[in-house]
């Protein structure tokens, strides 16, 4: 029987993704004289993937990486004052509270009436606490970990400090690399929920786990009916 | 009786002010031309103060922070290489093992024989752990807490977490702002442990705290010592 439930956060719970492009879009205007919007898009991606091993998840890996790459795409003839202008919309960021997404604060109220509900977020500590609490969910949620990356070993890390069975834990979230994957490879239940903005990083899958079985629903108002149906069946 | 002993991570278990000092010396070199290197101390700790609502302690806010103050003192005549450069820094910084203190491991290894240890620090979640784990010490500790600030909520807070009374815990660290005042104004033992390199904005402190009593010891070592006395005058 499903007892725990825990959510990704970003682009599950509340919007994120869309202030990232928001971000990127502006270094496209600033890149302007340089270089195309697809070579920003592309060269961007790989400096940030690059510099995961070195800064991590987050805002401001994020924006260091926008430095970066606007240094690089320019062959380093973008201006300080260009450089600040990115500092400054990555302050703007963590001056955001995002839009939580459209049914979730309803669906948190029901689930939680039978369910000890979790946030498993990737990301950087700071912010992700901040979005949380302006978000106005957080009394739902008996535990909120902040890690930095979501593989097999994050989650059976999870479970032993909650002392939560394998066979009383289900996942939500919009990455099947990072929410769904790793969480069916450990065998426990993993449901995608579908978001239409997910980050590109976060479709580059590890091809060992893709034989997993797991859910997948449209929106997350979906999701107790099918936590539901998942305990019927365990009876 | 004491029966956990927490311990602040950088500059106390670590160094980690000596890396900063040299990051700051070549932040120095870089903006030679525009200013001298009080000025640089200044707007480097002026800028990183500022930024702490939006970005929070660590490495990755100490590299923002560092492109923002060369942007502000070099009046924005600064390169593009020379903050490629800075981002360099950050990076070896980040690879960087740092040196553990001395007596750390032997005095950790006496104390965990009759206590729970854990580790309460600042700064950046990737950051940490990296440190933490190249560090060897991980084994000594029960728990390993990296949170956004340190005042009396969030130990209050893991007290809660860990399920600790008040009067069974000790915390030791180098910062009387974050280490020691806030743990002596909620009833707790703290220890303030010297380290001749200490942040200047670790010593700027909360005014309303400072007549909670705290011990003081010259080095780690001495520790076991006192909390063995402490705990001999609590029976």
């Amino acid at each position: 029987m499903i007892r725990w439930i825990a959510f990704d956060a970003d682009d599950t719970l509340w919007e994120n993704e869309i202030y990232y492009q928001s971000a990127q879009a502006a270094l496209v205007d600033v890149l302007g004289k340089y270089c195309n919007g697809v070579m920003v898009a592309q060269a961007l991606l790989d400096t940030e993937t690059r510099n995961i091993a070195s800064f991590g998840y987050g805002i401001k890996s994020f924006g260091l990486s926008m430095i970066e790459t606007a240094i690089q795409l320019s062959n380093g003839r973008i201006s300080a004052g260009d450089i600040q202008s990115i500092l400054e919309k990555i302050k703007e960021m963590t001056g955001t509270a995002p839009q939580v997404i459209s049914a979730v604060p309803e669906t948190l109220s029901i689930l939680a009436k039978n369910y000890q509900l979790l946030v498993i977020t990737k990301g950087d500590l700071l912010d992700q606490e901040r979005k949380l609490q302006s978000s106005g969910l957080s009394s739902f949620f008996t535990g909120f970990e902040v890690v930095n990356g979501k593989d097999e070993t994050t989650y059976r890390r999870i479970l032993e400090r909650y002392q939560i069975p394998l066979d009383q834990f289900l996942m939500a979230g919009n990455s099947l690399r990072s929410d769904v994957l790793p969480v069916a490879a450990i065998g426990a239940k993993a449901v995608l929920v579908q978001h239409e903005l997910t980050w590109e990083h976060e479709k580059i899958v590890n091809l060992n786990l893709v034989n997993h079985p797991y859910y997948e629903i449209a929106t997350i108002d979906l999701l107790p009916q099918l936590v539901d149906q998942i305990n019927q069946e365990l009876k």
